[in-house]
C-alpha cells in the first residue's frame, strides 16, 4: 500500500512509499482510508521536534474510511463500517487527567497518511452522517482538542463571553464553532483581517487583531471582558489575556506555540480569582461527547484545503506556513 | 475609646489613640471587642503597601466581641450575643468572583483594632462556643481565605494529596488543618525545621524545606506528587510547584509574597492538565460554610502570641519578621 513515512535523512523529511501493514491483532481492524488531515504535531514530527520519532513510521492522526477487515476478537458487525478514529488511546481512568501510557495514533505507531491503518475496534466511532468524507476525517484530533477545552477544563455556559484566540488553526475554529451552538458570545482574535472577515460567517461576533497595540483597550471598550478564553500561543500574550479575562474568568491553552510566558501578572489572577489552565487532547468519555455535539448541533469542519496523497509535503508546507484557515486534508481514495 | 491608628508621620506609622466612631447607622452594630488578631494587610498598610490608605483609620479586620448597641433596624436578639465579624463585604451575586464594590473591615473603614467596632449586622456570626475569645478572634479573615483556597477554589477531596506552602502563616495553617480534617494527606513546605516539627502536631505527615536544592527530587522519591497545592509565594517558585503536581493537580494561590513568576513551563501545565487559580477572601456562603466546618470539626486556630492594644507597634514587629507560627493577637478588654 502507498504511504508517507518519516524519513529525516530526505530534505523534505517524509517521503511517499510502498509498505506493508504487519499482521492484524485479534482486537483490531484494518480500515481502507477514504481521507485523512493534517494536525500540528504531523508538522512537527517533520521538523524533529516531537519525542519519540523513528524513521519509517506512518505519520497521521486523522482518518476516516471503511473497515475492511476485522481481528478475531472484534465483533462481527464492524465489518464493512464507515468510520472516524479516535486518535488518542490509553487515557485510563481518571477523567481529569491522562495517565502516563497516553498515546496519539501516529508516531510512535503507524498512522493515517497511508490507503490503510489498522486500530483496535475501540477507537471507532460511526462517521456522522452529515459530514462528507474530508470533513469527517478533520473532525477527530482537533474536534476532541476544542471540545475538552471549552467544555470539560473551560466549562463553557450559554451566554458566556468568549475569545478564541489565534483562529487560523483547526483547534481554534472547532473551539468557535462549538462555543457558538452552545449559545455564547464568540470572540475571536488574530493577526489576519481575512480570517476575522471568515470567522464572522460562523457566527463569531468580531475579531481582535492583536498585533494592535490597542487590542486590549478596545476589548474593553466593546466587550468589557471574557468570561472564557481558549488559548494555544501562550508565551508573552499571557499578560494581555488576564487583562482581558473578566472576574473568575478561565484561561485554557492547549498548546504554547509562542513559548514561555516570560511571567505574569500574579496579583491580578488572585485578586480576579482567574483561572488558568492547561489542555490536551481528551478521553473516550469526551470524544464520544464530542461526536454527539457535532451531530446534534450539525457541526461541520472547516476545511482549508484538499491535497491528494501524492501532495503530502505540499501539504505538510501549507501548514508549516501557517497561513490556513480550517482543516489541510488528505483524499485517499 | 482607645484604638490603632494609621498615622504615617510617625516613625512606626501607628499610633494608640483616644477617638470616637461616629453615630451608629440604623443598621450596623456597636461591638465591645474583646479580643482581634492582625493579619499582613495590616502590616502592609503599615509599610504604605496597600491602596486607599488613609491617615487616622482604624486598623484591624479582624474582631470578637459582645453586641452592645444596635441600630434602629437591627433585630433586637442581637443585643448582648457574642459574635465574630465577616470581614469581607459587597462580595456580590456570583459566587465565582467578587464585585468591583468588594470591600474588607479596615482600611478603608474604620476597624477592630479598638475598644469598640461599628458593622452593619448581615456581616455577624455567633462566636463558635468551642474557642476562646482569642482564638475566636483568629478566624475570620484567615479562615474564610483558606478555606475558599481549600475547598471552593480548590476542590479538595477526601484522600487527596495535599502541599501547604510556607506553613508559618495564618492562612496556611487554617489550610492545613482543614485539609487535614477534610481526609487529606497533608504535607506542608517551610524553610523552618522548628515549624515542620510543629505542624506534625496538627496532623501534616511531614515538611519539605523548600531552600533544599534536591526537595522536589524528594517529594517525587516520598510523597510521588500533589493533587492541590496551596500557595501565597509564588515568584521562582512555580515552576517547582509545577513539577510536584500530579497529572490534573490544582495549584491554588492566595497571594503573590515573592512577587510574579518570571516564567513557567507552559508545555508542562497543558500536557499534565494542570489548573493555576487564584483566590482571595471569599462570599458570604463560604463564610457561613467555613465556620460550620471549624464547629463541626472543632479546629482550634493556632495562636502564636498575644499582645494588649497598647503593645501593638510590637505585635506588628513580630508580623514584619515573619517568623511567627500561628496568629498574632492582641487581646483588647
Amino acid at each position: 500500500m502507498k504511504a508517507i513515512i518519516l524519513n529525516r535523512n530526505l530534505s523534505d523529511k517524509i517521503e511517499l512509499v510502498e509498505t506493508e501493514l504487519p499482521a492484524l491483532k485479534e482486537n483490531e481492524v484494518r480500515i481502507s482510508l477514504v481521507a485523512s488531515a493534517l494536525n500540528h504535531r504531523d508538522e512537527w514530527s517533520r521538523q524533529g521536534l516531537y519525542p519519540n520519532l523513528r524513521d519509517g513510521v506512518i505519520l497521521g492522526s486523522d482518518g476516516a474510511g471503511k473497515v475492511v477487515k476485522i481481528g478475531s476478537k472484534v465483533p462481527g458487525d464492524w465489518l464493512g463500517k464507515e468510520v472516524i478514529i479516535n486518535p488518542a488511546s490509553n487515557w485510563g481512568g481518571a477523567e481529569h487527567a491522562k495517565s502516563n501510557d497516553f498515546r496519539i495514533l501516529g508516531i510512535p505507531d503507524n498512522g493515517t497518511l497511508a490507503e490503510y491503518v489498522q486500530v483496535p475496534y475501540d477507537r471507532l466511532h460511526y462517521k456522522p452522517e452529515h459530514l462528507s468524507w474530508e470533513e469527517a476525517a478533520a473532525l477527530p484530533l482537533a474536534g476532541l482538542t476544542a471540545y475538552r477545552a471549552v467544555f470539560v477544563q473551560g466549562g463553557l455556559q450559554a451566554g458566556e463571553k468568549v475569545l478564541i484566540t489565534g483562529i487560523g488553526g483547526g483547534v481554534a475554529q472547532f473551539a468557535a464553532q462549538y462555543a457558538v451552538a452552545a449559545g455564547a458570545q464568540v470572540y475571536i482574535s488574530s493577526s489576519s483581517a481575512e480570517k476575522i472577515k471568515r470567522a464572522k460567517e460562523i457566527g463569531v461576533l468580531s475579531g481582535f487583531n492583536y498585533k494592535d497595540a490597542n487590542w486590549v483597550e478596545e476589548v474593553r471598550a466593546t466587550v468589557g471582558g471574557f468570561d472564557l478564553i481558549v488559548d494555544s500561543a501562550m508565551g508573552d500574550t499571557l499578560n494581555n489575556l488576564i487583562d482581558v479575562a473578566n472576574p473568575g474568568g478561565r484561561i485554557i491553552f492547549y498548546g504554547a506555540t509562542m513559548g514561555n510566558p516570560s511571567g505574569f501578572n500574579a496579583r491580578k489572577v488572585y485578586w480576579n480569582q482567574l483561572t488558568i489552565k492547561g489542555s490536551t487532547m481528551g478521553s473516550d468519555g469526551d470524544f464520544l461527547q464530542m461526536v454527539d455535539f457535532v451531530k446534534n448541533k450539525q457541526i461541520v469542519p472547516i476545511i482549508d484545503q484538499i491535497f491528494e496523497l501524492k501532495d503530502s509535503v505540499a501539504a505538510f508546507e501549507r501548514m508549516k506556513a501557517g497561513q490556513q484557515m480550517g482543516k489541510i486534508v488528505i483524499r485517499i481514495s
